[in-house]
């Protein structure tokens, strides 16, 4: 075989190696919101959407696509989550639905791509199933609230007071 | 971000957190029955079926399932398996296959998801590459034979002579 | 290229060609029972289990298995689902759970296989939740109780007043 | 079988019946942005990401989710694309990069879904490989443009200029 | 919102429209060859090898793969297929098994993709169950024998008689 | 239950028990080739191909589906990836493209298949990617060229110069 010639040095994309790193418990914690007609909001806390109890369903997908989430992102590594959870904040004063995804793990690498995974889809669900009767909802807001575990050590989001981050 | 209100305390669900749980050898053994009509159970043992030998295509199925469990059913850990086996015991008394599912893995969660998965999924296997004969055939009696590993301990069904229990 | 022997002509699997039938409305409606203690039934209908609302969430991956059923039935065609519902009948008498799932596609193939799929994975789903508190539930009795649409015709269930089969 | 009692009327949740809806042309756009450093953004505009060429990996992410959407959202119909597309608009002013995705098909269901799951899945995809250098990263805005097709008719955002909405 | 502009035209990935084309049918027809030891090929036409028998296991794969082609190929459209069948050719002479498939759809684009696919898929699967005993075995020669249907017309790969290509 | 009797011992397919092997860190490199037109390969190189920059898109998909190869092939087993990579070498001379891929894990079983699957689905999407302007392309000489890790000691090619196996 001839001698290889890297074709792109600088474009190529890799799933980098995590073989040296050490397993240890690692979490994240995620959120991001949904803001729709307050009409929407009634009807989904009151059970009133054709098709179906709108949160319960939801957080179900949430929590089956975390455990998928290497399959969507092609770059993150497949592993083992040793828990999962998603929770819901109704926010009435602002007409929307805040989405928390926590997301642990004992292994090489973290999980706030599982986090954002499940809060991404946890919200897309939601759309699914108000969007006969709100095609404005707006997903917004998805983003890091809090990590541990790993060499780069523990992360809270600034300007996040640490005990107003649940603990699901 | 104002204070958390669980939406729905009772009605959460979770994939519940097993970090803290020991990596320990595990295994489960299940078991299923599909009855059908003595002649379907002859055709099939004799290879006479449209679609091609039967269980042969519906061992694989099983095996393959095992290890989509967790895409499958929501609250389930995904994890590794160690290995996996189908088995069928023809039952020409009560025309019907009985099968049976071994699944083993080290970690932190049981396997019996993976072993009656991969019993549901031969049982319907079976019944797709023969319905075109016999739409009575019924899927029954899937269920857990014996586990072992982890904390709660080994299991064996009652009623059970554990002799009788195959080491697949 | 030299000639083609087929290696096992009798042995062999495919998937049949079905290019040439019509794309007619086709409907199925299969049912199943798990069977549990009545104190596990008393939980999962109190929601007094510890892993969520077992029955919502078990719906939700009832209709999602039926959506990926030609992923795991190896000889089975991947079809377009126009709608799909799971429902529940609480039987305390006989301590169990009838599953019922019912499956419309406008296509050239039945789905009798979707919906005993997402039977199937209704079951493993109520399995999976309440597992913790009682080993012995048996999945059993999955079968067709009525196919329409295609050439073969209409089905049902000898045994089966058709007006018993709930219009799912 | 005894008469059934649908266990939780208002809470079920089902994929709709679509059968009788029109096989027709169908289009949906959707955008959404993720908020950066500066810095971020720049190194990302010049290929200088250890994990390679963002936007490109980030794109073909997008597409691919689109394909599956339907796995991942529980109620979501399946169906063939006939067309997907994914650009992006880098808005250095407000140091961020604007997502813009498009899904065509010909069926009987809309496709704003599978733009909105593109949309998501490729500001991800943007998080994931750049996660190392900024955890700051906001993924906001996700929001239907456009929908065309459909028995519900055309659909524009409010406050959006059509001639803004690119044709991708 | 400001006006687009296309981050990188020209290396812009898309999964290009293909609304406008006609449902007609279509057929590929690929093939592929594994080269191994005189020692493997006896062994697994004996069905002397330790995890089963290898033609079987690889054909049942290479059909579930062809289904799943859009899953895999990123700008491949995804589609009903009709039929599809995987054949083996013992190739004594030279030591190689030949892999040929046959898919057929009645859809918008080709399925030469999804045929390629299941003979790869095959050939990875004999090189699976066999790899305890022969590491040299090389998946070779996996090329488009015929496709016909769609606009671009009918094709027959140059230097093949069309009568020594299988029906399959 | 009365006595197994094994429906057919010689053909049973079975995921290998290997739950007793060591954890150990094992990397496998592969590599093939697809041949084409030397206007092709001119165009490929000069990202003047209508759907988009071959190589990059290509790329992304090997390492993905190395993530999915246990999905693929079905007595394989599922495992963590710690690193993947695939590679390009433009080979003028005989107009064709080398495509390697390297992967690693920790773990019990080797990743030859992973990286026999990324080079497969690599390939593949570089013919998809160009398919309407070269339909003679040609997927050839997939085999392993280096292994390491495991009980079985490490291994290179026959005929391979090791110094001449990339690192990837």
């Amino acid at each position: 075989m001839s001698k290889l010639t890297h074709f792109n040095e600088e474009g190529r994309a890799k799933m980098v190696e995590v073989g040296h790193k050490l397993n240890t418990q690692r979490e994240a914690t995620c959120k991001g919101s949904i803001t729709m007609k307050p009409e929407t909001l009634r009807r989904i806390i009151e059970h009133d959407i054709y098709k179906g109890d709108v949160l319960a369903v939801a957080q179900v997908a949430g929590i089956m696509a975390a455990k998928r989430t290497s399959e969507l992102i092609p770059m993150c590594h497949n592993l083992f989550l040793s828990g999962a959870d998603v929770q819901f904040h109704i926010d009435r004063e602002n007409s929307r639905i805040e989405v928390l995804a926590s997301v642990k793990t004992t292994g090489k690498t973290g999980v706030e791509m599982e986090a954002l995974t499940a809060v991404s889809v946890t919200a897309l669900t939601i759309y699914d199933m108000c969007k006969a009767i709100d095609k404005e909802m707006t997903i917004t807001d998805i983003c890091l609230l809090r990590k541990s575990g790993g060499k780069s050590g523990d992360y809270v989001r600034p300007g996040t007071e640490e005990d107003e981050i649940p603990l699901v």
